[in-house]
């Protein structure tokens, strides 16, 4: 016994999505045969228009809808420092701060030895043609703290080397609020070893 | 600082998804935003063609995409009881079981004073036309065995009574590898009243 065959469709969209297992995407499903028609259209609209719209910015990876994304199209931007991020969710997480005002780099990726992503597979290549004859006097790398992060950050930081622009990677240490006791050790050391004169 | 305005859009309408919050949303916009642009089609079409073909059958309320459903348009199946159950998902459950080969109807919701729900707001008139010179002997009360659930399944029971068909109600009970030093007192007390010999 199936349900409906629309609806077991749905339902088989709806399992796709990451997190969602059978009984979620069911209840999903009869939440959208419940909507209103305008709201279930609007609904598949915003998927399809999203989709359809938004791509990567050729100049940094970030995503757009525009030609070049908010971000490298800001003239108010500083050009001499880029940040270079593994998604376009790092990028809003550093826009939050509202402290830093140069331009980004997003990988869209990680280097990854287990899933055999290489250095050609993110975008890497765009970064070095960025560089040539540019203002850019620093690059900031910041992935993410774990193995990958880290050995995507130091296959770049060793491709830039050679050009002579100061690379920069982001503080390893304690969160703030954390605590020592329950710190990791591999967290405890990088932070001693990064320490810094007050 | 936000995301671009379509995948804004498609993080909104994910957002009034059940169950999914902002970070939930946004982790599936930027799933359906690595899909082929087919995929997303796909997925787009699967919402607007199941709201639309969708329907609730006429006889008995079920979801169908057809002018009937395919219960209630199968010749081998009993016409003599009817077993009365809340929701579409209901007919699945009793259907996994493929001990019940008779009718169903569905109320589509449950008769609740918390929520100011009453008998002309679920599928229950089209139950008591349906009963009138038909050859039903027994209806099934299969509503939850909750107060909403029992408070609709008295209500229909009273409903019915002057008609003089045979109405019986689910047993309530301890779950099959339930453990009574476990159960709650009502559970419990509902398995003793409803003993029967062995």
């Amino acid at each position: 016994m199936q349900y409906p065959r629309e609806i077991e469709r749905l339902i088989a969209e709806l399992c796709k999505l990451p997190g969602i297992g059978r009984k979620s995407a069911q209840q999903l499903a009869f939440h959208i045969l419940e909507l209103d028609e305008k709201e279930a259209d609007d609904f598949a609209d915003a998927i399809r228009d999203a989709r359809h719209s938004v791509r990567y910015c050729p100049v940094c990876g970030n995503l757009t809808d525009k030609d070049k994304c908010a971000i490298c199209s800001d003239p108010s931007r500083r050009k001499d420092v880029i940040c270079v991020v593994e998604t376009p969710q790092d990028v809003m997480a550093m826009e939050a701060l509202k402290e830093y005002h140069g331009q980004y780099h997003v990988l869209n990726g990680v280097i990854s030895a287990m899933e055999g992503i290489g250095p050609e597979d993110i975008n890497l290549k765009s970064l070095i043609e960025r560089l040539r004859d540019s203002e850019v006097q620093e690059v900031i790398l910041a992935t993410n703290p774990n193995i990958e992060g880290e050995a995507t950050a130091m296959y770049i930081a060793r491709l830039l080397k050679p050009a002579g622009i100061k690379v920069t990677r982001i503080a390893h240490g304690l969160p703030v609020g954390g605590d020592i006791e329950y710190a990791d050790k591999v967290t405890l050391l990088k932070s001693l070893e990064g320490r810094t004169e007050i």
